[in-house]
């Protein structure tokens, strides 16, 4: 259900009806657009009476909701979500883009330095690194845990880049929100609902992968348990999924870019790395992201691919990632769209040393 | 890493095995069969150099496993695994089959007494019902959590059968593992690991899922990080997975039965309701999956499948389910198997009065 | 468009209901059901106007179809198809299970008879082999073609066995035709419209192979374009999709059985050889088609499997294959079919020398 | 099998190899290459004895062949095929890209032309239309068959656009081959191998489309299936591949462009229009061809797409076109490649009267 304000509403009668559909029992999302407010109303597991909202002052209209999410939806908030990161002028779902670059996984100091001056040196404004890692192997490398969050913490302090991380469970979840900037829920995880309701809890940015045979509306349900808890700044995310087609680990769906806009108002990023698998396939499939619309790029870049813990078969040289950011900020041009540039300056005394 | 021991080992010699292990900073697993005991090596990121243990008294032959899994393994124990509960004839993997029925969700006392009533007096061993359901939207009917843990341990007390039921996240795992007798991970979460982690760390018997889009490999692989933490006793589950076919809400892929059987020791059971999504199709296919060598079924039976709050379109009527056991029996007697009933009788003043 | 008649409808009215929607330019296809006949009215583009066909006499109704599948249809004909064999008393659709049993590819005299031999003494009535085949690469082994025709000729002059065997083009087509007793459409050609029309003028039933990424409707509508030349004997085949799952070759879908049944008045049966692709699996698979209802099966079976020139992994040894005739008739049994026995003696001087 | 000729290698020595392949029962296929000739030898069904090939003169080595395929592949010919339409300089696979545009099935004479104009006028060098339409159902509009190819060859005269068709069977394709420029076979037909081997025999170049759960490898042996009849220009089409995703018709696989060109020399080009199955994802998945690098597009454009009599939902209307080809033409410049624009002037007086 969701009460459309007025456009001449005052925040006095917004707060009204809100009061109004707490006593009700429900929970209200009061969703500030251009011209007009509107309320979601959410916690409602059937339909909700809503005789009396209709009577309050400054409603416009109370719309039953077919669609099974609501929050997410470009019927509750017509404009694109636009995130923005204090202290900084980085923004995520506007017309720049979201460059995000980084090792699969923390290994060590030296790798994640270095890895990180690169990037940075190249324009990336985020950095993306594993601190807990979900490996498929009970034996495989499970990453550095908070050793990792504090090596990027302080890549922060150096490089300006805003740090992104991926969160496994509650525990995680409870440092990765207060080291990074960007709480990253994997692919595995997408229909972990309890570790959505808890990043929901959270006022970090979520970045929200799509799971492996995820619909589309799947993900944007997904989504919705993060904003029914009352964060709304989700980034979608394309990964790839699962299909029988083997030249690339997964089959990029990039067709999704233009499917979730037109549906949602959240912004939507794609990981050409993970989507594909293979390090000759990411610059291809990372222009055709930017091209087909996508908010952003999540890549995976690494120092020495050969000698990564994970996923190196799949890591970016740093030469090929500043050769992806060139040719991501033409095409960007052309869709309407700008890389803005970190301007961060790599040491001279560092370059190669590190 | 893999120890074999001699036929004729002592208690003695594989105590002074396993201790040279844990001396090695490794963790050891040893897993008795009919004629000789092996131990598992789990905890070496990399290879072990395992120079010293072959030298060791009662030691036949150290094998490095080239596959990932290692404790789900046949090559680690190639006797079927059977699990048996305390105070109980009952068993799982053995020639009996487990017959598991039960309501999507508990949602009140007379549904889950009446239902649970019906299909014991049909003979099932085991019931199941959702305390905790993973819901694709935030504001679905999200269960009833522990009051639904006590309604079910009443029913156990009434019935004699033992409970299984999903736990979705650590809080629901610890009371799952405290009222139940199965704790259930569902197939969202096959591959969230620290929920599997702590499932390995409980004392009751795991009945895993199969993901929606998980492979063979995969499947074991997170049996594998249960397993890992010193709880053995996983049953998989296969319950559909997520094809281009639209008759069946997922495709029951019941060629994994046998696939498993010969990669692992591990029972598999099979889940028509959720395989098929259709009540008219969970008869012919529970048929087919006792046909074809299932260990079990888990099938969904509601006393008013009209009126569920959940999955009511899959959900068998008792009659219905009456008429499965008959013929799982038959089919069962066929391949070698049996089906043991439950000697629960409806008393007669709460037939229909519930 | 479906004309129904009254059930005392005579013939003289239903061949004047005929002569008139020929007259208007489609064509009817007359239906007797065991109550009524239902006149099937194809060749109409768009809506036919039926003002006066339902004024005929003898007219119960006319219905307008809104599927798009009308021949193939329970609602055209409610009663199963049953198929018979002049000559014979063999019959596909009714009580008696479809066994069809024999090597991949015809590949000599002696390989065939052997085989043939064997399968027949283990009581098949319908003998596989392929003359032509359909192979991915243009390089591999293609079929002996007219010549296996022959050979397959002389097998059921030699144990009564009935002969299928697919036609990949139109002239394989007409040779099929004329030497075999069932015409098999492989899964690649399933939507190879101008041959399924092609056969749909031939007299003899068609076997008609699931493509690989078919749905039950795109299957049912290869049937219909069969069927909408007049041939009404159709058989379908489960084969097995293509999913990602990797521990078969395909993955056999056997919920597609009670689906098509339900819908269609066709016989379906299901070839575990190819849904597998792994000898191991073949009777397994088989014993849970049986269960789910199939009206039969078709499995490779070579008297050398390891020797043979096409699909050896998952050609049984003959021994399996008289396992596998045992287990399918115990199961017939319990789901109320029965698996008929070809009476052909094996010559005792034959055995083993062929 | 390959037989690498040196560099300085004779005319008359190639046909001395080629003379000698076909004494030994096998057939040569010389592939001349920018600083060497190779020749392909197949018909070959095991492996050949090769001991003489090596010693004649001109030879520099002899080299077994792994892969299933060998024509199609770079192993056999390191440069890029470039194919040329006689008369014109028009190329595909070169540096310009083949922009293919036009209705899904030819209706008449009028939408035709009107289509035609306005795609010419836009600048496009290839027009699509259906003159032999494999539909799903048999009463489906199947197209205007010859009539439609009189169409399109009026509409090459007027407008200098090349002329790309489908051949859905033996009949078709010899009309297709007589009236078109470039004979498509569809997704339906990719394991249709008969008709592929006559597409082979026929010399005009090839449009070979992706089957809906083909691989890579399939699609390439399809494309060897043509080959190795002698026809080397082949055009290899993305068009979809089918999955459980839902938002698009089928599941557009960009990735595909990439890992073809790497293993093949052919050139590869993308359907945004079958790919996603809806006009307003298009232009964005167009854009994203381009992008990672696809050597052309075929799109449908339909003058009232709102009235067409199939693939209505998923044409686009002139006016897109035009943006489309814009949108192009930047893109391609970022990527080394350009788009052609066909010189055509829509005669004043028939801008709207068509």
């Amino acid at each position: 259900m969701l009460v459309v304000m007025k456009s001449h509403a005052t925040p006095e009668q917004i707060a009204a009806v809100c009061d109004e559909i707490e006593r009700m029992g429900f929970r209200p999302h009061a969703l500030p657009g251009a011209t007009r407010t509107a309320i979601g109303i959410t916690g409602n597991k059937s339909g909700v009476d809503h005789g009396n909202l209709s009577e309050l002052s400054g409603v416009a209209e109370v719309i039953r909701v077919s669609k099974p999410y609501k929050l997410v939806s470009r019927d509750v908030k017509e404009e694109d979500t636009v995130i923005r990161f204090p202290g900084t002028d980085i923004t995520v779902g506007g017309r720049d883009l979201m460059m995000i670059a980084g090792p699969c996984s923390i290994e060590s100091r030296e790798q994640a330095f270095s890895t990180a001056d690169q990037v940075a040196a190249a324009g990336a404004q985020f950095f993306r690194g594993g601190a807990y890692k979900p490996r498929t192997s009970p034996y495989a490398f499970q990453g550095l845990g908070e050793e990792a969050l504090t090596i990027m913490a302080e890549i922060r302090e150096r490089t300006g880049m805003r740090i992104v991380t991926e969160a496994i469970d509650q525990d995680a979840l409870d440092l990765v929100a207060d080291y990074a900037d960007v709480i990253q829920i994997g692919a595995r995880n997408m229909q972990n609902y309890s570790l959505l309701r808890a990043a929901g809890r959270k006022r970090k940015p979520v970045l929200l992968k799509r799971g492996m045979s995820a619909t589309l509306e799947e993900l944007l349900m997904a989504a919705e348990y993060v904003m029914s808890e009352g964060n709304y700044d989700v980034i979608l995310c394309e990964r790839g999924i699962r299909t029988f087609a083997d030249h690339t680990r997964n089959t990029l769906d990039l067709s999704i870019v233009p499917a979730a806009q037109q549906l949602s108002h959240l912004p939507i990023v794609v990981d050409p790395s993970h989507g594909t698998g293979k390090r000759d396939k990411v610059l291809s499939m990372a222009r055709a992201a930017v091209a087909c619309g996508a908010d952003g790029l999540i890549v995976e870049v690494h120092n020495q691919p050969d000698r990564a813990l994970s996923d190196g078969a799949q890591s970016l040289y740093p030469d090929q990632f500043i050769q992806l950011m060139d040719e991501a900020s033409k095409i960007a041009g052309i869709v309407g769209r700008s890389v803005p540039r970190n301007a961060f300056v790599q040491p001279a005394d560092t370059v190669g040393a590190l």
